[in-house]
């Protein structure tokens, strides 16, 4: 399978989307997208497992890193993909399109087309994002070869309507677990009733004040949720366990710790078994990258609800942004589709940011904005 | 295996409690209860799958029937068994003392003793009581050979405590399922929480009054009960389904229709999907064969709570009483025991009841009743 990079990229991102790589199946994909960037003499390229990192190198005096998830969650009938236009917008519809072959499709183009961009270009293409955190592309690339990581600026090409979203929440998940003892139903005042305990529970979890949060003028939306519940053994016996599955999504404000302490507080009482423990990452706008980036691309920056991996490129310390085609909201919906207007809308926001300045126009230094 | 049926009771019962039955598995113990019944002349014996059935024809004017399951619930570690003295008391220990392999001792020990009955006997060995109702032993000999089941009054010889229990309780299962719209759950706000929805239902439990029932004498104390309960796919995904398993075990006073209006009411606005409906049996104490039984048993007669198959002896026609060894709350429990003492109690009261009376003594009459 060869990739035309040139192709227009509705073509393009079909032609990504029909490659299927739910997760742990992305070597076809990974294949394919290694092939296409060896082609371009301007680019060094590299593979790690499924993860394939190609670069410029024209001794530029920044680098922006530009990264993108090659995997989708499991396919639910709707590959291949279809373009179709629906409430009068033409969608490319499909698994992987929104989330987030678009924007693969759109690093790849211009990753093939901007062989003297402004600043040197990092782009990563990567595996198992949608999966287990150790099976984590940019991490496994981060722990092998981390220099390969590094710039003054990263785009994260998720899903976000082509508006810029800064930051990222952070999300914890727990189980909690309520105890009884059991008993024949029939004689349930021999027992203790574990399910029934679940509603005190559940009575926390509604009475917890979803705030909205000013971080660095982005207002974050938090969220606490049961996710998951399962209790009982039969039909005919009072249920000695009973557990539940809690989502907690927070706002960049706070830190990991303090996010764990406020989930301790409300449940006090109960032990809260911690499965996932994922830090927010604040938006970072104020950064002189990011204020070139967003004057580039013009448009209000919102805040990121979902956690992304610009999380782990603020734990490498590379200030990053959220910056993609489709509707966030789409994400992992069996309808999940890219409108075509987005992707051209995010290639010309790059473009404009990455290409050579006219040759009559200085190019703006470090100096220049200090004055 | 040859079972000797004149062996003192809890060597008898450790027997027959070593040759594992659990549900499904009663072929063994059938085949040497058949053997071993086979084996007393006095007897007319038939067999249908893993059910015995063995009946003297002496043309006495009443016939009483006295059934017991052969099967278990599963074993937990608890085989084979152990007699031991325990907080003072001789005990027989492991599954299937208490439910209800004692009241199977005793009933085969008098099948073979009692040779000239006051009234004629027909003595009932089943399979599969404790498993789904259309397996039921006693149910399928109904079908086959309904005759085989015809008496004047029944006895049960599930776990009493060797004392007189009437009736049973009706018992209701149901699940109630809470709809919602699924989402991410870093966007909570998009989508419905089904497992939030539940905290109403348990709230509706919690409110429902726990009445206790006098129906001929006897109190019935009702329970409500969520057994079961499960909802949501992963971890980041708002549940849009979640559902709960929900048991009344209902007094003798209410008619199974009765019983369903009102579960139909409390939870209004919700669909029941029912998964067991029994019927509770009246305890039909006042009938001239239980005022005969509990004469010649004495003690006070009590409420049963479970459900037992008495209600299927009700259902026949037959008037039946719960009556035999063990205390029914260490029933399916993992320390499950049957007091030597009841199982010499339970197969006294029988004799008492069911030998031949002294030369000198008249038989009581109907006639002598009436006056």
């Amino acid at each position: 399978m060869t990739l035309d990079l040139s192709r227009p990229l509705p073509e393009l991102l079909q032609a990504i989307v029909d490659i299927e790589s739910v997760s742990g199946n992305e070597a076809e994909l990974a294949d394919a997208v290694e092939s296409a960037l060896r082609a371009q003499p301007h680019l060094q390229v590299a593979r790690i497992d499924n993860n394939v990192v190609a670069r410029t190198q024209l001794g530029r005096e920044q680098r922006v890193v530009v990264a993108g998830h090659l995997d989708t969650v499991p396919v639910a009938g709707n590959l291949p993909s279809q373009r179709a236009v629906i409430d009068g917008q033409e969608r490319i519809v499909g698994r992987g399109t929104c989330d987030m072959k678009g924007g693969v499709a759109v690093a790849l183009q211009l990753a093939a087309e901007l062989d003297a961009p402004r600043h040197d270009l990092t782009w990563v293409f990567y595996e198992n994002e949608e999966v287990a955190a150790p099976l984590n592309g940019l991490g496994i690339v981060a722990d092998a070869q981390p220099d390969l990581l590094q710039g003054d600026f990263a785009i994260l090409m998720e899903p976000t309507s082509a508006l810029v979203e800064g930051g990222c929440q952070g999300t914890l998940r727990f189980w909690i677990t309520t105890r009884g003892t059991a008993a024949h139903s029939a004689r349930g005042w021999m027992g203790h009733n574990a399910i029934h305990d679940l509603r005190e529970v559940l009575e926390r979890i509604a009475g917890f004040e979803r705030r909205e949060i000013d971080v660095e003028g982005l207002t974050y939306r938090e969220g606490l949720n049961a996710v998951q519940v399962e209790g009982g053994v039969a039909g005919n016996v009072i249920p000695d366990s009973c557990r539940v599955h809690i989502n907690y999504r927070f706002a960049p404000d706070k830190s990991l710790a303090e996010a764990q302490a406020l989930m301790t507080d409300l449940f006090e009482g109960h032990e809260l078994d911690w499965v996932d423990l994922s830090p927010a990452a604040r938006p970072g706008l104020h950064l002189p990258a990011a204020k070139e980036f967003l004057a580039a691309v013009g448009g209000e920056p919102g805040p990121k609800y979902g956690w992304t991996d610009v999380a782990r490129f603020s734990e490498l310390g590379v200030p990053a942004v959220n910056f993609g085609p489709a509707d966030p909201n789409k994400a992992h919906t069996d309808d999940e589709f890219c409108p075509v207007e987005d992707l051209e809308t995010c290639a010309a926001a790059l473009r404009r940011w990455l290409a050579p300045l006219p040759a009559a126009q200085p190019a703006p230094s470090t100096t220049q904005e200090e004055q």
